[in-house]
């Protein structure tokens, strides 16, 4: 048996049930370096992790073909989580195995002083992808729940009706066609102390590494509470989210592989047929 | 020696000095099943594509790293050539080898009704890579002096000044820290009817079909004409055109592969220096 193929049965629960954030779920008390579902190790989860790649690829060139042929539907990545979780990674490694045409990434800092003068979900909104594409958020909407709330960016009348406000956005945006896969990742203090560091002992990595980062690890408590009440508000059946334990990220890519290889086959897609008469143009191309 | 060693050095003339459109270069004359400047095989070529993405993967990589770091400085790699040349193609599989979150992706189809309202660099401007992006655009600028010229979808007093104005733009684009790799693609149109062809045969091929592609290949005496027009009036010293035979998909693939290779080199990348005292955060990351 093919090492890939082993390492797939390895997989005793699917990702997209064993991830689901579950209500009464406690974030506190997460394992981040837990690999739910999977019961292989590291070099199972890397021969995979190539296999599904590629599975991820032909899927994604079928939803941008239909998206070529007039389809409306999208597939949306949420990724939010604290520094160091791994977001960057997931995108370079797990959206690095497909076409780049058919990837609408955006990521979401500090607002901008326009994006300031507008409605939270403006600049979201004009991120969203388009038909037929793969949209990839590092950070999101979501940030208007966690680190504004975290900070007292807006006061509490303001960031406490956002759930809500996200509820109905993200039912609107499903209900045009695009489906949600919503990741919340978790890395524990320990390994982020660890990934910190490795950002200041290498000067390849200084880039990645802000100061504030640190101040960021002494509210975690408070994060967590921000986090939790995100995944209890927010965690919907049009939407849900996954909780990804992220300390060990072939782990977190393997596993975010299979919900997005899940998303894009339960959207049935099949190639799209001929838009014209095939033998008639076989014709006028032999002519030409 | 190692094998993608040994086919870099079938380079026998760099790709950026032997593909560099020349003055008074017919493009008429052009073999484009020729590989200009590598005396390999696809093998060879094949080999290397995989050792030269690598490096140009960790060279993109310091050019986003310098982004994030304020650096405003970006590639812009234009592809321009007929149907089935192997735009698309050339992104999933050379661009397919950097990060995604540092691409900035790009294609320009028959302008939308709200394009049309605006001046025909409008759309272009707003597509410009951010700094430390490598922006891609599929099609640009130069459909307005190709198609719309072919096709006379404006007059041509218009289209004839747009050589000068296109120059202009190119060179405040490059004043403002951008390179612009643009890249000529020339498929021979015997091979672009075995391309069609393979489109009319596949099912899973049909979506890229377009019956338009049979019109247009009656009018490639004037498309001819036109892209020759589009090289010798817009091939500057700041922004000069590369021109690359694209009948052998391997080849054109490490050709741009090295062109993008020798943009990002010229840059002189380094990994930005550490914005913060080192051993500071390192203590205070300890306490944390």
């Amino acid at each position: 048996m093919h090492m890939a193929d082993k390492a797939r049965g390895l997989w005793k629960t699917p990702a997209i049930e064993v991830l689901r954030a579950r209500p009464g779920q406690r974030i506190a008390e997460l394992d981040c370096g837990s690999t739910p579902g999977f019961v292989g190790g590291k070099s199972d989860g890397l021969a995979l992790f190539e296999e599904r790649g590629t599975v991820l690829s032909s899927l994604q060139e079928k939803l941008y073909a239909n998206g070529r042929s007039g389809d409306s539907r999208s597939v949306l990545l949420v990724l939010q989580g604290m520094d160091t979780a791994g977001k960057g990674g997931m995108v370079r490694h797990v959206i690095g195995h497909v076409d780049p045409q058919g990837v609408d990434h955006a990521s979401f800092g500090v607002p901008t002083p326009e994006e300031k003068g507008h409605h939270f979900l403006w600049r979201i909104d004009k991120a969203l992808p388009r038909g037929g594409q793969l949209g990839v958020f590092d950070r999101s909407h979501y940030e208007d729940v966690l680190v504004v709330r975290v900070h007292d960016l807006v006061p509490e009348e303001i960031w406490s009706g956002r759930y809500d406000e996200i509820n109905q956005f993200e039912k609107e945006l499903v209900a045009g066609g695009t489906t949600l896969v919503k990741v919340a990742m978790f890395v524990s203090l320990d390994e982020q102390k660890s990934r910190l560091l490795e950002r200041l002992e290498r000067r390849d990595k200084y880039w990645k590494y802000n100061p504030s980062d640190v101040d960021e690890r002494r509210l975690w408590p408070a994060y967590q509470d921000a986090y939790q009440a995100m995944l209890d508000e927010t965690s919907t059946d049009y939407a849900p989210w996954y909780v990804v334990p992220c300390d060990r990220k072939w782990y977190s890519r393997i596993a975010v592989t299979e919900l997005l290889i899940d998303a894009l086959e339960k959207l049935d897609l099949d190639w799209p047929p001929a838009a014209f008469d095939i033998e008639a143009e076989k014709r006028r191309l032999a002519e030409s």
